[in-house]
């Protein structure tokens, strides 16, 4: 399991008119975790593709847990394991930075294929960076 | 139980570098499903909260089952029931028009509170007519 | 030139805390106006793509003229029209249904290329389809 | 005037089926200049609207000038100023960060109203704050 923290400002355009985010954002921002999750795993997500390997997204579920503001500043806890053998699942907590009050958690599994949509086995570079102990 | 159906197209905006849909625009389609859904109820989901009556998002699941382009027709399917006494809930299908392949499916999970986020009883005149026999 | 009407209502998705949509769907209203308007000019803007025909855009001008709140039926009017020889022009009237208040305008720009993006002489089909008499 | 430069980097979510960013994350992009060269300049964007002072956008205009792709690194350059005596006007320019390309420019007009919509007299502390040196 690999874990890594980021952090996000609550955008303009992410709010809806009930003065907190809208629902799908949190999607979005449980996109920007895995990306730097990967980063920090020596991973550039966006490299995979030119790889041929791609995830894409099977499953995803959502706690919505406590509003958050515009330019409220956000830390995105991910955590990555190999979930099968055919399939990467990521657990997302996101947190108030400065109240360090819950504002929305929840999960993502992914299936690993390449460019034709057709199941690979995951690849050694993946399973062996997100089972690297975490910095 | 009252279930509607509706359909969008997906617009260029809501596709990615993958050529389908992203992710989180599946949240805003469950959302048009939820707007049409409660039309049909002649409810407005708009005057719900003039009538001091919010629906905040408590938990979403999805799954992604296939894929749709750009300006593909989409069929989404919603049913609503209440939820144990206090929440109400949405079960969506969403399925490629012409192809009749699945695209997407799941459902949200929505308190009903007033404008401070306080929990109320369901108003009589939504359990009436979310219980309705559809159309 | 060809002209077409078409009519969206504002998603939830789509407001901010200011109550009225955010900014940036404008320019999202504007494509659904372009898809429609080619649809009407019995061309699809998806198979375009398919037909080595890319309409990027270049220019885009905005004008923020009056509210719209969730639910608002609003009335998209685009016009086409060659600019020059290697470029069309769309310009774009969004009108709130109900009340016939002006909500935005402006226009988009967009050159004509192949999928590698040079420039390419604009094709007779496409010509030919924007010039006709409007329904 | 008062100038500030905030870096980014684009989302899967910005992206659409060309491989590059949808044309309407640009406004959403100059969002985020406003708010880090208001923080820069020593007042929170979100605050203001606190102090009832509102600053609705009027017009946009926009320069698509290059391609960006999944998680490149952008530089947002945004100025500041007064532009009349009851508008502020922010002039943007968006760069490809590593290959110091030319990326999307423009700028953005705003009234300063208060909560009701009425047009105010700019507050003393927003002359203030544009007008000073940058650092």
């Amino acid at each position: 399991m690999f874990e890594h923290m980021t952090t996000i400002r609550v955008r303009y355009s992410e709010t809806d008119q009930m003065g907190t985010f809208y629902n799908s954002r949190v999607l979005e921002w449980f996109e920007v975790g895995r990306t730097e999750l990967f980063r920090a795993a020596g991973i550039s997500y966006a490299s995979t593709e030119d790889k041929n390997v791609l995830l894409p997204l099977v499953e995803a579920s959502l706690r919505f847990e406590g509003r958050a503001r515009y330019d409220d500043e956000l830390t995105i806890t991910s955590k990555c394991r190999m979930d099968g053998r055919a399939s990467l699942r990521f657990d997302v907590n996101i947190v108030h930075a400065s109240l360090q009050k819950p504002v929305a958690s929840g999960g993502t599994r992914h299936a690993i294929t390449d460019r034709a949509g057709k199941p690979i086995r995951p690849p050694h570079w993946l399973v062996q960076a997100i089972s690297a102990e975490s910095e």
